[in-house]
């Protein structure tokens, strides 16, 4: 048994308590749920202690430590047993030095974190872990859970399909019809899920999906965002980063914001460290949104005075949201870190992916959307010449085929794509290829 | 500098050597250049010693030894400057217990070594890291090249296209028009290469490339399979699947085969840890190859007796080869490591790739092809239930979302999707999704 605990308390009342492995969602009085750790029993290991232990670990073959999330099994989810975590390894994807891109734009010491570069091909995977090993673990102990339900624009639901595969859990997928990427459908049908293709959008799909899973009989237990268990895992991905960088601290983070609980899940990952004496100071976050689905930029821009908006159509679909689950969440977590939300048109979007994959990255279009929010803030010199800023690349540029496609064919909605490289058709003639050579050599 | 030394020896003539910094693909007699290292020296290092330096960088931040490449590079390219590495961390991939899909086809040890899982989404950039590294290497010491080209069914371009865009080096990629997927065309376009979709099939694009490379004095490097800087890297995938066992030996390796390279690369850094003592034993090596491309698998058939064939469309796109290249060197291969050469047919890879999915991994058809090849040769009983096995997987599913949609909705060209999980189209109504939930669980 693991002498440290984590449990879930009612951000309202800290003292309404359950279990991880209890089936519940809302607080008595209908708000979030958080995952409290035992920080006294973590505190007694110095900050020297879990940098060792976490080196240690780091993308070795011990089960399930060589995991990224689970290698800080102690800070995520201290009380699963080891052969209930169902893991890909998830986590220690490259922090990308963006050198050639960052001259470009005039800040030297500029990174990406390729959380794309994963199982499911997005940084999904590091909290679905989580809730799909806890789910397992309740099984185990008895409960009647026949299936695990999202509601999802795409990412989401490919993880709880992989990993409800990869466990033997039956998985429903709640998506709204034609509204998501091939690619994104294509995953949960392929590992097995109950995909239900929902005449409708996000929201309805969520109002659907609570209202089968409301009711702990059903047997049907819950993995959208408003789970808090998928946080525990998502945290890891701000530890991460200041662990590849030898436990030095960038001086930005930007992370493109849609539901929200990814900025929440980064601050909490960097505050544990703070509060652990891992870390001595806190970078400041960016959240990026598009112009079109820009709810918590509007708030920023209002001396955080928050409205839900009804979001429009952007290639960063998977942002496209107006009303997010985790708004407070996010905005306390941008207040502790100084931060700032910046937005990006689709323009801006896309031509920031597009120069991105031009210097060797590969781009989907929320993280063009960091990226062009990072090119502004240089721009208007918020971030300056020297500073260290890691952007946070949420899915891989593979998942959106299309929208690079369209970029380059010139046919994105609203988009003159300024970077386009079309392919030259030629007979198969040497002299044919020489003349075209010349001249692009000559360039 | 370092201590250890590689260059180019003719495969007919050892003598017959040359630098890896010269621009040179055959040796005097027109056959292909082997990449020889100085085992006496690597040899003064004891195997445990050597264990232990690639396990003390594995995946750790020094530059650039946190690549599972460049973690052995005295091994790889000793000879590079470290500035002139150009890596995204490559390597390291998941080595994925297909625990469910190994029970289903009655083998428990069942893994599947995830090198789609990479920054292009296919192994091919464990080989293109060296290249690309070497090419800088030679550009810093003064030789005139302008820009590195191939010819290539997807992946390589792709892999070619990011790590030259990463280094600022230019990149020209010869595509045959139509013949690959959006998702690997668009790869070279985004990176900013010169893309040449000709008229006509892989091997036109080889007769051109090699034209068009042929002299020196073009500035264009020639970066094709028949270059033996991309097998040092590859190689790796060999040692690394020992590496993530702790050292211990897997009873089998398969491995799709097209142009053949990457069974002789994995023999080679097999062999390699064979003679500096770091394993006493080899692992029989699996060869699977599409039934619609199979001069090998027909070679294997007829005693090793060898004749080019026309290779007929396959889903399996990138091993549709009826010439491979690297022939000679992957039956020697399969000789040294008593191999076997094992083929799947459209409907048996597109199968295996659908049971793989509804496990937890997300198979590309040519991983499809080396499931199936797996499940024919338990069935026959020629790996026992209790071998431990290993299925390298070549590239990320993502890659290939067209052969999954297709499969999922029945219209893939002569196959009968037994597996196929299609959506079901819904109103955004709770009864109605009740009632098919009621069906699903029921079953």
């Amino acid at each position: 048994m693991s002498r440290y605990r984590a449990w879930f308390a009612a951000q309202d009342d800290p003292d309404e308590r359950y279990p991880l492995t209890d089936v519940v969602y809302y607080s008595r009085s209908g708000g979030l749920l958080e995952v409290q750790h035992d920080m006294a029993a973590l505190g007694e290991r110095s900050a020297e202690e879990w940098k060792q232990l976490f080196d240690s670990r780091w993308m070795r073959t011990t089960w399930p430590y060589g995991s990224g999330v689970w290698g800080k099994k102690e800070w995520v989810c201290p009380e699963v047993d080891d052969a209930n975590v169902v893991s890909t390894f998830e986590g220690g994807s490259n922090l990308f030095w963006a050198e050639r891109f960052g001259r470009e734009i005039g800040v030297e010491d500029l990174w990406i974190k390729m959380c794309g570069n994963a199982h499911t091909g997005s940084f999904k995977d590091l909290g679905m872990t989580v809730l799909v090993s806890v789910v397992k673990q309740m099984i185990s102990e008895g409960r009647p859970i026949r299936a695990i339900a999202c509601a999802s624009t795409g990412d989401t639901s490919a993880a709880l399909a992989a990993y409800g595969a990869l466990a033997g859990i039956p998985t429903i997928v709640f998506l709204p019809k034609g509204k998501v990427s091939l690619a994104q459908l294509v995953q949960p049908v392929a590992h097995g899920a109950t995909v239900l293709a929902l005449d409708g959008d996000f929201d309805a799909c969520m109002r659907v999906v609570r209202a089968v899973t409301s009711n702990p009989d059903s047997g049907i237990y819950l993995a959208n965002s408003l789970n808090s268990l998928r946080v525990e895992g998502q945290k890891t991905v701000g530890i991460e980063i200041v662990q590849q960088f030898d436990w030095a601290v960038p001086d930005w983070i930007v992370i493109p914001g849609g539901n929200l609980g990814n900025t929440f899940a980064l601050g909490k990952g960097l505050l544990m460290m703070y509060d652990l004496g891992l870390i001595s100071r806190l970078p400041r976050i960016v959240c990026a949104q598009a112009e079109r689905a820009n709810p918590l930029y509007r708030a920023f821009q209002n001396g955080w005075r928050y409205e839900p908006i009804k979001a429009e159509t952007t290639a960063a679909s998977a942002i496209q949201i107006g009303d997010p689950v985790s708004i407070n969440r996010a905005i306390s977590t941008l207040k502790r870190f100084d931060g700032i939300v910046e937005q990006a048109s689709e323009q801006e979007l896309a031509d920031a992916a597009a120069r991105a994959d031009r210097t060797g990255a590969y781009a989907c279009p929320h993280t063009g959307v960091a990226l062009a929010a990072t090119i502004k803030l240089v721009e208007r010199g918020v971030i300056a010449r020297g500073d260290r800023v890691v952007v946070i690349s949420t899915a891989h540029g593979l998942k959106f085929s299309r929208f690079k496609v369209d970029y380059h064919e010139n046919s994105l909605p609203g988009v003159t794509s300024r970077y386009a490289n079309p392919p030259v058709e030629l007979p198969a003639d040497v002299d044919a290829v020489r003349r075209v050579l010349a001249q692009r050599m000559g360039e």
